[in-house]
């Protein structure tokens, strides 16, 4: 049952504990306990047992019935108005109770109008049992999946022009040669990732190929590409969407920004309903977008042919630039953004319904081949069309002008601008994945582990949608900026990705594995190449903030795995020492090995090692205070009352009350002349705690809560503060005594 | 020593209490017990003393010595360099212990750093007893209290101007008659409030004028007027004074808004380091101000005398508007701006130097002189120079130019910009205190009562400067938008305090009654009357939105007000219930009555009335989990450990755990098929407290703390969302149980 931290590169058994180790699993963040800690945990037991003599079970059952076996009216009685009819379902068969839908709503009123509001966009909670249904048939992923790289056609050729039309119109002719070189890559980097999906059958994200055969940091470098990646993909998407949107719309340009964050928060409230139904919405446009293009490029070569394919020239546009090898180069790697998407499906491998990987493999197959068809017919339609691009217009926008006009060109726009708002979806679906996966290794945030209550990782959608949003409103949503920042992060993890693979199959020598490793070298070195072209070409255009990002990305990963690794290895059970094993008797205060709160750790884990004393906080005598120090005095404990006041008037008169009411409990008076209430309190338990640190103080808090959190604000919360600045101090327990007020 | 919540009109009685009762005093926020709350302690006490028999006080004393005599060393130890040397001095003498200046420092990494730049900006904290000398000199508050009613000249007549000139060049010269109008208006108010002063020796502000005399509306919205006039000083004049600014350097127009929100800043920090160091800031602009117009006035009439007098006709501007009495009553209610914090002084007494009054009385005057010279005198220059308003050029700067030009123009545009930016503070002096004396009487959130460390009314400052900041960037700065909202709450405010002390006049026929009744008659009368005009002639223009308003504030005002009225009657004490002091044992659970939560109140007020349960939450088996349990064990209650689980497979194998580790503590687990985690757990508790609503419910959760912040990020805080959703269930203590990581 041990799981390692992550997986290095061992070979065959890498590939295949990742079939079972790699699917999407509900408990990931429950690690369950070694043997070793298993036996910690007997002996922490049996100690315990030999202190402490046990608790007697039946004095809890006395009071209350934990299991509400008896009592299931006392859960359905519904008082005020206030709390849901049924909150809890004993399943009578296994003695666990079971907690029902309406045990997740919110139980305080703002929190209800969201839950309700969350109901409407998000849909109805899942039960854990219904993720195996959450596949994918091959007719929807495709269109899922697919749809980011289908939809780069409608930026990636516009791209490329804007290159070369630099060079004058002259330049652009160069467009064919440029396109069919991308076309060579885009059927390299194809294969290359079918080879992928064969030997990674769960999930072989660019991060797990990288990482199992590379190392750690090429594992995490290319899941730091894949991060970015994913953020631009929305973006520029988004962006290249809204542009569509425009070109038909001109009107529309000045809200494109405010449309554009509209946009993401529908993907946002899409995906977070989970991921089938959002496979659903996505379905029918990719499909539209498709026939549209097949459409455009076959009426486009009709009339083409009716010319007898001779290229209308290009208006006459005045060269800036001389034609040159790094114009090229550029526009080469702008016009290579049209096969962003491309590894989408080889990450989400799981997602299909079974026998997943052979459904990947047809789908990413059929992919390539509309992928290869609409980028060639395009790029052939705008030669022979003679069309430039334009900053008003797309450049699909003016060929379906041209070639098909009226409700078919508004058709082909809006379908267009369908899919590329959609194919921002795919990211939706591989960065919260990319980040569970980077979670269970430890090295992102347990807090993507979390799968929400609809199935899908919402902290990972969530987190996408907010920095996606912020790219997108930084650079005032213009595709022509946000593309040169996309090129490099996304070589980058091909490139990862596929070197990853040479080395599997070197190691592994599994079937095929000679053809194999020759496919994926071609692919490593054509996307390492495009890589350096596009760091070399892009630098100064955006392209020097990836290329710093990363970096800093993939050290903020390694600091996480570290804190994790420490974390773990602080928090697991360890075998009691003998010394406290032996001695039952309170320990001798540890004098100066206690003084420095920076190492100090709380080591009592037994109850008889535990000495208290209990501190009120007593602000005024009032029926909230009188509470807190009846509720300090019940516990049996030493209490201890402290009161602050700002001058000495103020402590004798307090004083006098305390005598009044009887001195049941010894009172301490701290002057505070500078009227700070916060600090001064914290500093005294500080000073407490070093006087003899081996007691637990237990700071009780009187809170006087209002009904509605509009008059909380009219009260002072002094035990938020506090523990704020006491949460650093040891042996510290932090006790909020409510008062509710009935208004 | 009972104190009334509000002082209404009672005749001479208000205001010779008002003298010992509306002095600011520190501990305003202390309520003293009254008798009957007294014997209920004593009461209380005794039925402690007979239930419990007492605390020995010596067990504690033999934990600690909570007034740390014997340890003086304790509290002096740096450990790791995180604590300040000397936290906690002991007063022998007192018994109490002493909050040095270091103990107020906060204990974290940021606060710290907050703290440092907070002394650099705000300076050292200041001892209570050195708040009888934050009183100024006449000199001093000269231009500290005027600098508002002066400064006034600078926006007053221009504004009149532009009304006028929109019916031609002709109409401007009506701007001499509607000038002495508002000259005699002056003087009217100004006598007017030197009858205030005398009568309400301490501070006399509207609010509290208003208050006593016609009664808690009226005072109210007396209160709320000056409110939002100080809330428009601030933004008129910092407006107003970047126009001066930009009128000399064209340049900085496009910054003006960022240079508005950092002139606001910059009083902001100024006044948080206290009133008599912001007056010393003060002085020299204000004074540097009053010679720059006595100059250019001095100047402009010898230049008027070289010609005889005779007025030079202004360039033809084209009419767009007929002269009409709406457009002369228009211009008149413009002007009337230009006697705006005219009542600073009467509302600042108690920040005179002793004898508050006499000081305060004769800074009016001097204040009225200077005020009624400036404007003659610029308004008459204006006249006999034929200048005409301008949209590029304030109408001093117009002036400045043709009487003084070179440096001296520098001078006059340098001086004005800086007297208009200073006398936003006026209104950072007046609103805090403002707020001072409504949370004192109840109408007011209590944090207002707060004297900051520095002896300002921090909150006060702070709200006004947060107000103050978002209007006037809402308004984009622009003057001539925002003078619109600021005559209608002066003259509102006018009004009520001078009615106010006609009624205070008849009631108590203090001396020279018939006289100063006859003076504030006619105050009142006046000011209602430009009331009246400027309401109706600016209501289009944004009158409306001050008019709305108004009401909104007076509501909320009586809102809060009833709330502290009830929250005041559930907290204070009250005589135990015969039934309750008469059986010690415990109470039945009183059914019904308790099953609504709403208003629901915790009764129990000694410590035999309390029952406990503590319930552990406990996610996985690790020390933080174990110590939690350890802590809940050694409080010797009855104990119930929850867990979470996914599904029913998690859940048996922590069963497993339970057992393994022998079942010391009753386990109940949860399954949560919905994956969220605390409102199941949150509705457990909830059925928990149905089942036995007389348990008290210490709900113990283990926190792991992280010793960077940063850190805190990757462990999940299950505490604070479930005492944020348990915040509003009654007898339900939420105690955290920390765990401090080394890392």
């Amino acid at each position: 049952m041990v799981r390692s931290q992550h997986a290095k590169g061992d070979g065959e058994q890498a590939s295949v504990r990742g079939d079972d180790q790699r699917l999407v699993d509900l408990s990931a963040d429950l690690r369950p306990l070694d043997d070793e800690e298993l036996a910690c945990l007997r002996q922490v037991g049996e100690h315990w047992a030999a202190a402490v003599g046990g608790q007697d079970p039946a004095a809890v059952a006395l009071l209350v019935d934990p299991g509400l076996h008896r009592y299931p009216e006392a859960a359905q009685v519904d008082g005020g108005g206030r709390f849901a009819p049924v909150d809890v379902r004993t399943a009578e068969a296994t003695g666990e109770v079971l907690a029902t839908e309406q045990a997740t709503e919110p139980l305080t009123g703002p929190g209800r109008l969201l839950s309700w509001a969350r109901r409407v966009v998000v849909g109805h909670p899942r039960d854990s049992s219904a993720v195996a249904h959450e596949r994918m048939r091959k007719l929807v992923a495709l269109p899922v999946l697919a749809s980011d790289a289908l939809s780069s056609i409608a930026y990636g050729p516009e791209a490329m022009l804007a290159v070369l039309v630099v060079a004058g119109a002259g330049a652009l002719s160069l467009s064919l040669p440029i396109a069919a070189a991308i076309a060579v890559l885009m059927v390299t980097v194809g294969l290359s990732y079918r080879q992928t999906i064969r030997a990674y059958r769960s999930a072989g994200g660019s991060y797990i190929v990288a990482g199992d055969n590379l190392g750690v940091v090429a594992g995490l470098t290319a899941g730091a590409s894949l991060m970015i990646d994913y953020v631009m993909t929305v973006a520029v998407s988004i962006a290249s969407g809204l542009q569509a949107i425009t070109s038909a719309v001109p009107a529309l340009r000045p809200a494109s920004v405010l449309l554009g964050v509209a946009a993401i928060g529908l993907l946002l409230a899409g995906n977070l309903r989970g991921v089938r139904e959002a496979g659903a919405i996505f379905a029918a446009p990719t499909y539209a977008y498709i026939l549209a293009l097949l459409l455009l490029v076959g009426v486009g070569l009709i009339h083409g042919a009716g010319r007898g394919f001779h290229a209308s020239p290009p208006p006459d546009v005045s060269a800036t630039q001389a034609v040159g090898l790094l114009l090229v180069l550029r526009a080469f790697a702008s016009g290579a953004t049209a096969m962003t998407g491309i590894e989408a499906i080889s990450n989400s491998v799981p997602a299909f319904q079974p026998e997943h990987w052979r459904n990947a493999r047809a789908t990413l197959t059929w992919m390539i081949a509309l992928l290869l068809t609409l980028f060639a017919g395009t790029v052939l339609l705008v030669h022979l069309d003679g069309i430039v691009p334009r900053s008003d217009q797309t450049v699909l926008s003016q060929l379906a002008h041209r070639h098909l006009g009226g409700p078919l060109y508004a058709y082909v726009q809006a379908a267009t601008a369908a899919v590329l708002l959609l194919a921002a979806n795919t990211a939706f679906n591989g960065f919260p994945r990319l980040l569970f996966f980077m979670a269970r290794d430890g090295y992102a945030p347990k807090a993507f582990l979390h799968m929400g209550d609809r199935l899908a990782f919402s902290n990972g959608i969530i987190a996408l949608a907010v920095v996606a949003g912020v790219i997108f409103v930084a650079f005032g949503g213009r595709t022509e900026s946000l593309i040169h920042l996309y090129a490099v992060s996304v070589f980058l993890a091909f490139t990862l990705s596929q070197a990853g693979m040479v080395v599997h199959w070197w190691r592994t020598r599994a079937a095929h594995w000679r053809r194999s490793l020759t496919v994926n070298a071609a692919g490593a070195v054509l996307s390492a190449l495009v890589l350096l072209i596009a760091a070399v070409t892009k630098f100064t255009a955006g392209a020097w903030l990836v290329i710093v990002l990363l970096p800093l990305i993939v050290v903020t990963c390694l600091r996480i795995h570290r804190h994790y690794q420490r974390a773990d290895d602080v928090l697991r059970l360890r075998p009691l020492d003998r010394e406290a094993s032996g001695q039952v008797a309170l320990p001798a205060a540890p004098a100066g090995a206690r003084q420095s709160p920076a190492g100090e750790q709380e080591t009592e884990e037994s109850p008889e090692q535990l000495r208290h004393l209990v501190v009120v906080l007593v602000a005024t005598l009032h029926r909230p205070t009188l509470r807190a120090l009846a509720y300090a005095a019940s516990l049996g404990q030493p209490v201890l009352a402290v009161h602050l006041s700002p001058d000495q008037q103020e402590a004798d008169r307090f004083r006098d009350y305390w005598h009044a009411w009887g001195d049941h409990v010894r009172l301490e008076i701290v002057i505070s002349p500078y009227r700070a209430i916060v600090a001064p309190l914290a500093r005294y338990l500080q000073a407490l705690h070093q006087q003899r640190p081996e007691l637990t103080l237990t700071v009780v808090v009187p809170e006087t809560i209002a009904r509605h959190r509009r008059h909380q604000l009219l009260h002072t919360n002094v035990a938020a503060r506090l523990g704020r600045v006491l949460r650093m101090q040891p042996e510290t327990v932090i006790s909020t005594v409510p008062f509710h007020l009935p208004t």
